[in-house]
Order: structure tokens, then C-alpha cells, then sequence
């Protein structure tokens, strides 16, 4: 009986305390990762097939060849997250990460063999998802702030692939904690659009309607697509455009999607309200049908949570 | 007595075997890593503190203080250098690197502490130099290719800092290798200016003087900087300004510099020969005035190098 | 009983002569002002709620609180307006102005007091609408021309405030009438595309659809608002979209909307007629729509001032 | 004997209690204002000649002819600081600004008159120097912060004239204070270039020499020219070239100039100390030798001033 | 009886082997033509209408009359299509082309008469369409290269009219071409977007509907429309919206859309298969469809063409 | 003896009579043409290598062999120009011009051949210069426009080539008529920046020194080249760098340096006056001493043609 949690890691399941990363591997060297993050709700991995094809579309784009399928992959996320679950208690979830580098460049470990001759290094592994992190979202409304950093364009990175050189997240996160030292950066493009957050994608409500930044900017979030999803049943339009930092600050209400906290609301923009400042109802109604869907209380399971 | 070479990991010499970076390493998840890098000549460093200097710069620009003073990575450097050198025979060199990142993020090894309450990873380790990647630039010159992947603007992150969120040099050069596998990648900035390549600095040589893409949008160079104060005793201007592909396939030479091979003849861009297509007489200058400074016959270690 | 219209000043209605900025007002020394504008359609005033709302999300964007509410200030505008009413026939209306600054430098006074001791400047005031400056627009339709200043963009001042740093549609303006000394610039964008004129906003027809320039370019305008309320009516599509002159050139009909006039047809651009060159008919359509829904015949009021 | 200052405006001197612009001028309702400002050192015009040659290529830019020449505003300017001057003591110092926009918009005041049909607004007036604004700029340096808000680029209002639609500023400062209360705005351009704040020119000293950003951005100071003469005298380089945040971070010092307080020294950027964050060298050297040309201790001067 | 094919040019029909061009026609010096083209299927032309529609607007938009009406224009065509189709087989179908150019310029010729007594150059010729260019795109599926060329802005020519200033698409190719000597080019916009190829229109199929690229980037195509057209028959989607390499690769299908073979199904993207690598059922299903509507079955005749 | 002027076309001297190129040559086709041209002083060529080198730059960059040596062209050059000058007399000089593109495309005259099997198209005549239509530039100085089209970027066509995809000019110029008839367009560049106009280079004079544009945005000009050397015998500084509209109007002169007419005086741009409007003793400076190397009074043959 195996007394630790585990990782998959290139090939092999391993204890957690035995998953390292060579220093010369890729993801090290160059930050040349892709990588996607599910979680569980009851335990219960929630839309795995949508983050898989979306990890699976980021390594085309980036031609790193995954050397296990994506059948393989959901059937060791599922091992690894019926396994991993039992050292935590039933008020706490799983997230779990895969990701993927072209391999160690073996030239700095001493061999002068052939460059081109990597190995993909491929890992999968799981944590309790640190729910007292967001609770403040919940109680007061996330805050976020433009950075003078802007988000990498389309055409030298594209953002629809989850990839770790996330230099300029760093940097414009060291920005806006001059700020608000909890503020979240909330990136604008070239010409001035909003786009998204370094952990999340951003949504406003505006008459009677839920806004995306346009794809060209943004992750294609798994969320960001359910409260899509939510949305229509709500019957509530979504739109997708560019908006600038006017529209969110005179927006009826400002969301956050991303996979551990699921939805959280937006208060106030580099310091402004939005709106009264307060928590909307159109949050409200999202989080409370999400919910619904999944079976669990999800605002009550993350306030009341001790970890 | 140490049979191994060795890796300062954290303020600790350890056997390179040992040397390993957790999953969770900011530096793995964020590519939010500084980076920097020296070499030997006759196994003495080369213009260790011009490294050093460019090291502590992009920490600071990044704010990620190094644990440790520039004196005591100066000493630390120094040692592994020494100590790692009697692994190498006398016709080798060593590379040295240094890099760091904001840390362990402990939340994904479970632990629920303040996110803030990091301590940042700091590595030192060296790798003899694989002087046969580079024979090719000396018999032939090297390749290059203008990709559509463009360089990253410095208002998203400042290429003047050496970083290793590197992703758009991996998509750069994955469409490269489409044109001839052994090319390099020299990205256009936004605008259509020549930058750099992955890993180097791109100079051409024109009118009787050296010309270096403008300091927005490359590494400045302490190879390029090198050339700089070679090419005045030369008595050839060295003039920074933006320039285009046509200034490239037009120019009378161009060259490549970089710490591993300090400077190298490129041949071709785009498939279309430059001047010639031949190596020219003040890449020979350059390289002849060099090996004299450093007292060691670079293109001939590095062309009789079994390694 | 008064023998002057009035003005609103800093919580005083003063006689429309006595109205005064000072020379130190930060209106005159930034032209950080926001403003907006109402007026009459048979003395009664036409959507006030929707231009005060306008002009508090303007306020709330610039961070100049207003000293008063939209309530009061609703009030205000509607006593003036009643007030002033009795100076003009009434086959004239009346235009309200509504504008607002920081507030006086003192320091150019020669006081030396902390200088983030500012009181807003608050003004409302009225003028008649002088109609026959658009009379040509009802007989011939507008000209415009698209000189080569560009128009602001949303990451320097979001056009969706209206404010009063204009020295842009200044400067366009001039290069206009070298044109065409009864033209209105029709400023492109930094990347071409179609925005607005220094006063009223544009739209063209086209496929049985009423193309307006997208959101990030320009003043969300009431009239145009309202064009929009009339051709769902119309069942005509009203759709965002970047355009360019090409579509200008090649549209059915081209529209000017402002609130003084309303909605004018534009039959040149560059010089180049528009479809015919003639006043088209959804122009006709809508124009005659609206009259009905204000019960005053627009077009025919402003052919018929002599003011 | 006249008991108050005098303001010149529109072809009178009048006291400057009486001295207002209209609601309707065109500096209130469109910025399109052109100014320039110089001041007295020992009550003596410093570079007079240079700041009006500036005011008329603004003007001739904008296409505004001042009613009065160059050589009558002149002689205005000396009269006025010449008698405003005896209500100041000797500590002190005017400061004296030139202003001058289209003129009045008639129609606004409920005349129907011809449009073009406008006489300039032409006023110039003086301020005593509060000296005791910029006090902390000499004993801890200025803080200087790059807000999200962006510089207009010159194709829409060029920076090179010296004109008051600066609502960018304002919005630019408005963030910049949620950082730092006492900081300075350092707008970037669109292309993430450093540009200027909105009350100085910005200079860093690196590598022996100053720099000053591209003339494309920047205003043309009169100061930031006479600290190139003074640079030149001292033997230091001055060089324009495009420069980001990195180089501020990593520049040996960074100073302002401008006319009321000539030079300062800036020891943050963001947050982040210039070099060691202690007033530089050069700063001492500059102002020294402005001191000694101008007759007037200007530090001293400025730190003793109880104005 | 007229032993050879006619052309129409500058107002007489002169025999194809008569048809030249001056070497002083504007056509050749400024590459200022501007051009269209139509084809026939079972000898019947095709969409006549909408391909001299778009001609005529383009004209209008260069400020280039043609010397004939379009009524004059449809009919010549008509006539030249008629009689030269007697020279081909009934396997075989003719492409007609219309061009314009603003006319010789005497002075080269050695005449200084005013330059601006230009006749317009306006020529109408047919070609039997060459099937077997395009064979392999049927077999196999076109190949697409993006490269480091971009498309023109619509601020320097609009993509939306047919002009024959094509450099950048002759680099873009001679681009490509080191990829794959088969590969089209698809250039990108300045911001990243895709366009469209040097000679079709490009499509990609995507969660049940059809995407074109933004209409600022491209020629509105007649073929793409007509795929508009259909894909309502089909009840699937036809979007406009800017999009990047990530989508194309993660698409289902992707299309070219051109006048010559109507629509072609593209299997890889600088080397990517796109989905599979197979050709896809929407393009099955559309090209089955067009067939129908026009009475020839597009593929089999393209397939088994000898010419 | 022969009675006519002769052109050089594709290997063969032929009368210009019979000098035409086929309506499918890519020169028609696609605009995609390089070409260069020199001139004669008193009949003998001007710096007809610096001509050459440029034009076979040009071919180089766009991958355009020509089926000639540079030493070849030049013999055909000088042959030509000998032959043809006798049509011509003594106050005449002749201009000569080669350009060359990728050939016939063969498909549209019928043939399915190999569509890469293409010759290259070579072409030089000759033409007298048309004195007459640069007299006014002398006289009163030439008037410049800056109108709403932009130069198109060298990502798209490197300017640096002598191209005719010139659509740009042609669209440009259109707008600047509107303006003034007899003025020449100077387009700016995607950020504002002075380019070059349709004809010629761009210089001003300012503070003792010639500025000329970047090289980024213009044709290396043989005579702009020739003027850097002029004015390093008259001691002026010859500068490249960006500037804009209100450096032109600011300027103490402006410049057109052009194949045909040497140099201009500009006097206007966009209707203001540059300095006082008049023709500037730098301009005749430097045609002084350009008529003193080339041995003809430059200024007294043009103004005297009659030609």
C-alpha cells in the first residue's frame, strides 16, 4: 500500500517526493511548456475531455508530440486522482496539472550528442486545491488592475495555447501590487483591449449581457466556455469584442472564470467600483446553476474550507 | 575527494547527479526564471563581472533579488568553475550558468502558507562546451531564416533582461527548421526590424562599419559588446540603428555572437547568399583579434574539438 | 422678473454675461473637462436621462466626482432649460451644455496651498440651436474628408468619454477645409479603419444594414442610440463592425448623427459621391420616424430658421 | 499706482482679478489651446527668446495666428513680469505663461453668426514660483510611475507642440497616484518607449553620457537644451534614442527638467530605486553650473523659499 | 471567319496575338491597374454581375473611370467569352479577365504634353482555364505556408480592391516556396490575423460554421460568397471574425475560395495537418452543392482535364 | 542609319516603336517589377554604377535574376543612351531606364505548361527629360501634401526596392489633388513619420544640418546619397532619423532630391509656408556646387527648356 500521493512523470508513477525536473530540461531552460489544469467536484473530475483536447490543441500548435494518447492521459488523470483523493477529506477537491517540455538538452548535463535527440518530458500531478486563497473573492470581489506591462501578442506567442513562459504575468503582477498588494493584473493588448488575468479569464455584464474579450487575446477558457454555457440557460447573451478599461469600470457587474475557484466576481478596476462596488446578481445566478450542475455548493464549500 | 562535478543549488554545493528543480519551481511553472552565462578561454573565465553585472540587472529589473551578493556568485562561479574544470581535458572549455527564479510554489506540493512567503531558487552549474554544435558556422557559415513568429515587444517583456520564458524562440524555430534544419531563427520585431536569434546576437557589417539592431529590441550583448571594443581598435564604426531584411542580403557580412563560439560568419539568409555567400575578411579580423586578446586560437580549438 | 438667460456656475445660477472661467481652471490649463450635451424638440427636452448617464460614466472614468448628483443635476438642466425657453420663438430650440473640470489651479493665483485642494468647476448652460449651420446638410448632405491626423486612440483618452482635449479635431479640421471649407474630418484610426467626426457620429448603409464603427473608437452617441431604436423598428440591422473608406466609398447611403441636427445624409467623401451622390432614402425614412416619435418636423424647423 | 498684477488678454492689460475666459472659448470647449511658459531667475527672464520660438512654431503647427508678433509679445512679457515682479520679495521668482486659442464660439453665446468668424484668445500672465511644491525632488528625488495610459502618438496631436488637450495627463496621473501619492506620471509610447511626464522632460545618465528620448515623443524643452549645453561644457555626451523601463531601472541617474524648477533629481521608477536611489552626481554638477550661469543659487534658492 | 482568339483593348476587338501593352503604361510603371476576373462553366459565365460590380468599385475607389459603362463592359465580355470559347473544347472552360490602368504616360515616349491628359488603358481577354494547376489540390489538398511577409494595410491599398501592385505577394511567395516549392502563401496582417492567399479567398470550418477573416484584410470574394450562399442552404454558420495560425491548425477544414477552381480543400499549414490531413466532408458537401447549381460537375471535369 | 530610338527588350535592340510588353507579363500582372533610372549632364551618364548596384540590389531582394551581368547592362546602358541622344540636342538630356520582372506568365495566352517556367522580362529605354514639368519647383518651389494613404511598411514591400507595386502613390496622390493640383504627395509612415514622395527623397534643412528621413521608410536615393556628399564639402551635418510634419514646418528648408530634376525646394506642406515660403540658400548652395561637378548649369538649362 502506497502511504504517498503520486505523480506520473515521463512514463512512470513515482511518489511526489521523488517528481524533479532536470535542470537543464526545457521547461527549465526555456520555458518551452504546455500545460492544462482540471479539477474535481466531490472528487469528481469535472469536464476532463475539454482541458485534454484543449492541452492536445496547444502541443499541435506548438509541435511537441505527447508520447502517450489522449485516451492514455485521461486513464492516468483519473488513476492518479482516485488515488491522490484518499489524503484528502471530503470537503476538499483536486486540481491536477499536466504538462508537457520538448525534454532535457542533455548538451548541459555533459553529452555532446545530437541536439534534435530529446525526449518530450511529460508529467501529471495533483494538489488540494488551496481553497482559503480566494475566499476573499467571494466575500469582497476580486480586485484587478491595468498594468503598463501588455499581453503578448498572436503572433509572437499565441494565448489560446496554456504555456509556462509567463515572464510578462510575473512583471505585471510585480506592477500591480504596488497597487493593491491582492489586485490581480489584468492585462490590456497592444491597442489598449482588455484580454485576461495571469490565472483566469475576465467577463463583464453589461446590458443584459455577458462579454468576452475577443479570441485573439485570450485562453480559450473551459470555464469562461461553461458560463457560456450557463449563460444561454439563464438567457443571457454572450458576446464576444474588444472593450477597453471604460466598459469594465461602467459595466453592471465583472466576473473572473477559472478552473479552481470555478467564477468569482470583480468589485473594482485600478481602484474604481465597478458599478455600486457590491457583488451582482448575475454572479450570483452563475455560481448558484454551476452549482446545481455539479452537485456541490461550491461558494459554501470554499468559504467553510480550512486549507 | 569529489569524483563528481558540482552544482550550487540554493546555498548548497551538491553532486550535479543531485541537482534538481521541484515541478512546482516557479521557474517550471512560470518560465519566470533570469538567466546568465560565462565561459572559459584556457579554462579562465571571460569577462565574468560584464555577466555578472547583466545578472544582477535583470533581476533587478524583474524584482527577484538574489539571496546571495554579486561578490558571492563572483566566488561561487569561480569555484565550480575550478573544481568542474579537472573533469574536462585541456582542448575543452567550460560554460558556467547561473540562473534563478521567484521559487517553490508550495501550494502545489500541498501546503496551503501564504503564497507570498517564497524563497527564490537560485543555481549555478557548468557544461563543457559542445564545440562540434558549431563546427558548420566555421566551414560554412551559419543559416538564418526570418520566421513569421515575431519577437516579443519590449512593453510585454523587455528582451534586454535574459529570461527564459522562451516560448516564441521554440515556435520561431520549429518554422525555421521548415526552411533547412540546421538554420537559426532570426525574428522581426513588430515592425519589421531584425532582432536576434535564439541565442545570439546578429550584427551585419556594411560601409566599412558593423551595425547592431537597435538596444529595444535585443540582449545587449556581452559578446556583441565585445566586438564593439574589438572593432574600434580595428578602426571600424560600430553604429546602432534598426535595418531590415534587405539590409542583411545586401550587406558586405554578417555575423552571429555569442558566449559558446563568440562570433561566427552567417552565410545565407533566407536561402539567398549574402555578398557572396562566403565567410568574409573582418569576420577573420574579428575572430583573429579575439583569439590574441584571450590567448587561445578560437576557430581552431573549436574546429579540432572531438567534443 | 429676469431679463437675462442664466447659467449655471459652482452651486449658483448667475446671469448668462456673469458666466466666467478662470484663467487658471484647469479646463483652460488641461482641458480636462467632460461635457455633454442635450437639447429641445418643442422646448421639451429629448432623452436628458441618457446623456446624463453618458456624462457620469465619463466622470466616474476620469475620477472627477461631480458635487453634485445626476439627480440635482437633472433638475438643473430642466429649470434652466424652462428658464432660457422664454428668450427664444418657438420655432428655435434650445441646446444644454453640461461640462465639468478638476477645478482652479489656485497656484497660478499665487497661492501656495496643497494643490490637491481642487473644488470641480461645474457649468451647465444653454444656447439656441443655430440651424441654418447644418441648413447645406439637409440640401446637398454633408461632405467629409479623412485627413491624415489620426484619431486618438483608446489607451491614450477612450473616445468613449466626451471630453475636451480635442486639439486632435482641431488640427484634422484644418487639414479638411484645405479640402473642402465646408467639409467635417472623418478621422481613421492608427490602423485605417472608420471613427467619427470631431462632432457627431457616422454610420453607413449597406446591404440593408446600418454599419456602425466599432465601440473602441468612438462616443457611444444618443442619436445614434436612437437611429439604432428606429431601425429595429425599420427592420433594418444595425451592426459594429471596423470599416474602412472603401466601404464609405461603396455604401448606399452615409449618415451623420449628433444631437443638435439629429441625423444629416452624407453624399461626398474625399470628394467622391457617395452611391449617387444624393440623399437616399433610409436617411428619409429615418428623419421622418424620428419627427413623428418627437412630434416636431425636423427637417422642416432647421430649413426653416432664420436663426 | 497700481495696487494688483496685471494680465494681459486679448489686446488689454487688465488686473488679474478681472482677467476670464469665456464659457465658450474655444481653450474650455476644445483644449485647443497653444502655451508656453518661462520664468525669472533674480527677476531677470531666462531664455525668453527660446520659449516664444517655441510658442510660435506651436502656433504655426496648429495653424492659430497670434494677433500680436513675436517681438510685441516679447515686450508684453518683460512688462508684465517687470511689474508684477514688486509684488513678490526677492526669494521669490515668477513664472510667467502665454496662452492663446481660436477665440470664442459666438454660437454658444446665442449668436448665429458666421462660424469661422473667430478672433484668437491671446493672454499672458504671471505666478510666483511655488517653490515649495518641488522641495522633496531635492531631498529625496522624485518618484516617477509608467501608468497604463499611453502617450498621444504625434500623428494624432504632436507631442512637439506645447498644447493643453492633456486629459491623457490627467488620467495618466490619476492611476500613477494609487501607486505613489507624490509620483510623477512617465508615460510610454504606444511601442513601450519612455516619453516624458506631464510637466517635465526625462533624462537618464548612463555610460558617461545623458539621454534623452526620441524627438518624436517629447516635447523640445528649453531646460532639457540648456542642460545639452551644459553637458557639453561638463564633456558628457548627450544622445536621443528610443529607451525603455529597463534602462531608467538600470541607468546611473535619471533627472527632470523643467522651467520652474530646472533640474531634478529622480531616484524611483515603479517603486524601484535608481541605482542605490540616491541623487547622482551629475544631477550635483548640472544644477551647480545652471547656478552659476543664471546668478542664483537655485537649490538653495528653492529650499529656503517659504512660498 | 476569325482564325484566333479576340481581345478586347482600349475600344477595339484586335486579335489576341495584337495585344500589347506600352512599356509607359501606367499598368507597368506604377503597377496602378486594377483587375477582375470571371469564368464560365459548360461555357456560361458566371456571376458576371458581382464580378463586374466589384470591378466598377474598385475603379471607383482608385478614382479611375472606366471609358465604358458597365452595361458596355458585360456585353463586350458576353461577346469575347462567345467567341472565344469556339476555340476550345467542350472539356474546357475559359477564364475572362478585365483590367484597367489610368493610361500611357506620354512623357516616356518622349512627349511633354500635361501629364495629366491620360486616356485610361482598359483591356478584356479570356485564357482557357489551366485545370491541371490544380489538380493536387483535389488529390491531395492544398498546402499553406505563412511567412514572415505581411499582407498591405487597408491605410496603404485596400485588400478589397483587386489591384495589381502584388509585390509582397511575389516575396511572400519566393517565401514560401523554400518551404514547400507546392505551399501558397497566407500572409498574416500586421497584428497577426490571417487574410488571405495571393489568389483566393481562405476559410476554415469550425464547430458547425464557417469563418472568413475580418472584411478589412481581404477581397470580398465572389466564390467566398457564393460558399456564404451555400452554407445557409446547408444550415451552417458563415462568420467574419479576425482569427490566427492556432485556429487554422485547430480547425476541422480549411478552404480556399477562388474564381479558377472554385473551392479547394487545405490539408497543412506550414507543414501541419490540419485535423487529419484529410479532405473533409464540408468541403465535399459544398463543392457537390455548387456543381448542382451550376450543371457541371466541378471536380470530375477539373480531375480529368488534359490541359 | 537608323531613323529611330532604340529600346533594349529581352536580348534584342528593337525600334521603340515596337517595344511592348504582352498583357500577361507579370510586369502587368502583378506589378511585381524592379527598375532604376539614370540620367545624362550633357549627355554623358550620371553615377550610372550607383544606379546599377542599387537595381541589382533590388533583383536580388525580390529573387529576380536578370538574364544579364551588371557589366553587361551597363554596355547596353551607355550604348543606348549614345544611340539615342543623337535625337535629341545639346540643351536636352536624356533619362534611361531598365527594369525587369518575372516574366510571361504563359497560362494566359493559352499555354498549361510549367508555371515556374518563366523568363524573365529585361527591358531599358530611353526618354528626354521633360524639363517643363519641374519648372515651377524652381521658380516657386515645390508644394508637398501628406495625405490619409500610408507608405506601405517594409514588412510588406521593403521601400529600399525600386518596385512598381506603386497602387499606394497613385491612391495618394488622388487625395493630395484634392488639395492642390500642382502638389506632390509625402506620405507618412503606420506611425507618423515622413517618408519620401512618389518621385523623389525628402530632406530638410534645420538647425545647420540636413535631415534626412530612416532608412526604414525610403529608397536609398543615388542623388539624396549624392547630396550627403555635397554637403560634406559645405560643412553641413547630414543626418538620418525619424521626424514629422511639424519638423517640415518648422524646418528652415526643405528638399526633393530626384533623378530627373536633381534637387527642389520645397516652399509648402499641407498650405503653410515653410520658413517664410521662400526658396532657401541651402537649396542654392547645393545646386551650385552640383552644377560646378557635373559641368552644366543645372538650374538655367531646366528653367530655359522648351522642352
Amino acid at each position: 500500500m502506497n502511504p504517498e500521493t503520486q505523480v506520473y512523470l515521463n512514463g512512470k508513477i513515482v511518489p511526489s517526493s521523488e517528481a524533479h525536473i532536470a535542470i537543464y530540461d526545457a521547461s527549465v531552460v526555456l520555458g518551452a511548456t504546455l500545460t492544462d489544469m482540471e479539477r474535481t467536484f466531490g472528487h469528481q473530475l469535472f469536464r476532463l475531455d475539454e482541458h485534454l483536447d484543449r492541452f492536445f490543441r496547444s502541443c499541435k500548435y506548438a509541435r511537441i508530440d505527447p508520447p502517450i494518447s489522449k485516451g492514455q492521459t485521461r486513464k492516468i488523470v483519473e488513476e492518479l486522482v482516485h488515488h491522490n483523493a484518499q489524503f484528502i477529506d471530503s470537503t476538499q477537491e483536486l486540481g491536477c496539472i499536466q504538462f508537457i517540455s520538448p525534454g532535457e538538452f542533455k548538451v548541459y548535463a555533459g553529452s555532446a550528442g545530437n541536439a534534435d535527440d530529446m525526449e518530450p518530458t511529460f508529467c501529471i500531478h495533483t494538489f488540494p486545491l488551496p481553497f482559503s486563497f480566494w475566499k476573499h473573492y467571494y466575500l469582497e470581489g476580486a480586485h484587478v488592475v491595468t498594468p503598463s506591462i501588455r499581453q503578448v501578442p498572436p503572433q509572437c506567442v499565441d494565448p489560446k495555447i496554456k504555456c509556462r513562459s509567463r515572464m510578462h504575468w510575473w512583471l505585471a503582477d510585480q506592477e500591480t501590487h504596488l497597487v493593491d498588494p491582492k489586485a490581480v493584473s489584468l492585462c490590456l493588448d497592444l491597442n489598449g483591449n482588455i484580454t485576461e488575468t495571469s490565472g483566469s479569464n475576465f467577463l463583464i455584464v453589461k446590458d443584459e449581457a455577458i462579454w468576452t474579450p475577443s479570441s485573439k487575446n485570450i485562453l480559450p477558457g473551459v470555464s469562461s466556455n461553461f458560463v457560456r454555457d450557463l449563460s444561454e440557460e439563464l438567457g443571457v447573451d454572450f458576446i464576444e469584442k474588444d472593450f477597453q478599461v471604460y466598459d469594465v469600470i461602467n459595466s453592471d457587474e465583472a466576473l473572473l472564470t477559472s478552473t479552481p475557484y470555478c467564477i468569482a466576481p470583480v468589485t473594482k478596476i485600478n481602484g474604481i467600483p465597478i458599478n455600486s462596488g457590491k457583488i451582482g446578481p448575475v454572479f450570483e445566478k452563475l455560481i448558484g446553476l454551476w452549482s446545481q450542475k455539479v452537485g456541490v455548493d461550491i461558494k459554501n464549500q470554499l468559504l467553510n474550507s480550512s486549507f
